[in-house]
């Protein structure tokens, strides 16, 4: 579904910026790249900052206009630092993405980045359905061109992702860990009681409640709790007190 | 409380990447940039590529060693993309940021993020409470430095603008616990180590590893902290074994 979604930068001063979007993108899983009326060409600079991204940039759609890059996506999405006054159509990256990868199901979506210095002129920003912003800092809102196009990117991965979770859930609990049994819990517990009352060090209950507290909400496992065994016992062979 | 949160890049190669990653960084509203031994000088390179967030980098901290990065932090983070079988303390970096954004409402909190190619070493991971790793495309992973930490801060920003949204929830903020710093855990670690070398019980890196693990996911706090100090005292007190 990420593959119904292109990145379309529009005259891209910088080719470096070209690479590293390239690079941005396929980190993320997407790979469809349209350039309108790059000011620089694709050069070995765009292909040396895309990395291993390379194919994304050589496979990259060149055209001559704003219409022609999104001319057949039901849904073209521009990204603008300005507009806030699009109140209806203004989306958040995160809302943003949810969106976009809902509409890739079936559609052809395009996220369009504008030129580095002024973005997106006012005219292609009407041609969008929707308008992209990012929450940035106020007092310092200056965005490189590729670090948004990564931002973007994550969010799509992470909207997509979410899409697909039931079968990392499945994944996810086939390598949980061992726990102990709560008896064997209870054995360390009393052990630790035992040798640290010997040793004078426990005198009231308090102590054992925040031990208890502690090694509950760590959640120890068993390989752990067989290290805290093995130490107690440790200390039992070291010292000359008495053993139970 | 962004002022709470430092990003530490360690042993970074690039100087082009530190200035990158303090563009980013101001950007989403953060300001505190340590670096650990950076191979190259902040220089013209480093400044050009932060564009204005020359602040940032110039007020960057510069240490000779991991632990003067995050020694006075309570809650140290570590980023790879390796170690997915740290289950317990992985996060992915929404849910990296939300934790982040309440812990430093009380606490100081460092996102440490390693060396271009070979990222933090197994023994810099083991000194992180959490493990932090972006879900990127399987089959290409590479994210630029820069663009890691843009992702990061860019949810940061985000767990921020959410905690503001809602009115602060005056009571969970007040029954926070005190937590040790990364220094004070480092103590008990050493201790624990050096006692139990010397009952015999601690004999390769195995065991501590295990042990820190466990202690990290805890959250160990203070006050259990010198509880499982004093239980070292007693024991020491107790044998007939050198004491160092």
């Amino acid at each position: 579904m990420l593959e119904n979604i292109r990145i379309v930068l529009v005259e891209t001063s910088h080719s470096g910026n070209i690479g590293s979007a390239a690079r941005a993108m396929k980190t993320m899983g997407l790979s469809q790249l349209y350039l309108v009326a790059p000011k620089q060409a694709v050069d070995e600079q765009a292909i040396a900052l895309a990395a291993g991204a390379d194919d994304v940039v050589k496979n990259a759609v060149i055209v001559p206009t704003f219409d022609q890059a999104v001319a057949n996506c039901e849904f073209v999405i521009g990204t603008s630092a300005r507009l806030r006054h699009l109140q209806n159509t203004l989306l958040e990256p995160r809302a943003c993405a949810e969106k976009a990868v809902v509409f890739a199901k079936h559609h052809k979506v395009a996220i369009v980045f504008g030129r580095e210095r002024i973005g997106l002129t006012n005219e292609e920003l009407l041609k969008c359905r929707y308008h992209l912003t990012i929450p940035a800092n106020p007092d310092y809102s200056s965005l490189n061109l590729a670090m948004a196009v990564q931002l973007i990117c994550y969010e799509l991965r992470m909207a997509w992702l979410e899409e697909n979770k039931q079968d990392v859930d499945l994944s996810l609990s086939s390598i949980e860990s061992t726990y102990p049994t709560a008896q064997e819990l209870e054995y360390f517990f009393a052990h630790t009681e035992r040798l640290y009352q010997q040793l004078g060090f426990i005198q009231n209950q308090g102590v054992m409640q925040k031990l208890r507290r502690l090694y509950l909400r760590a959640e120890v496992e068993k390989n752990e709790l067989n290290i805290l065994r093995g130490m107690l016992s440790a200390v039992e062979k070291s010292g000359n007190f008495n053993r139970e």
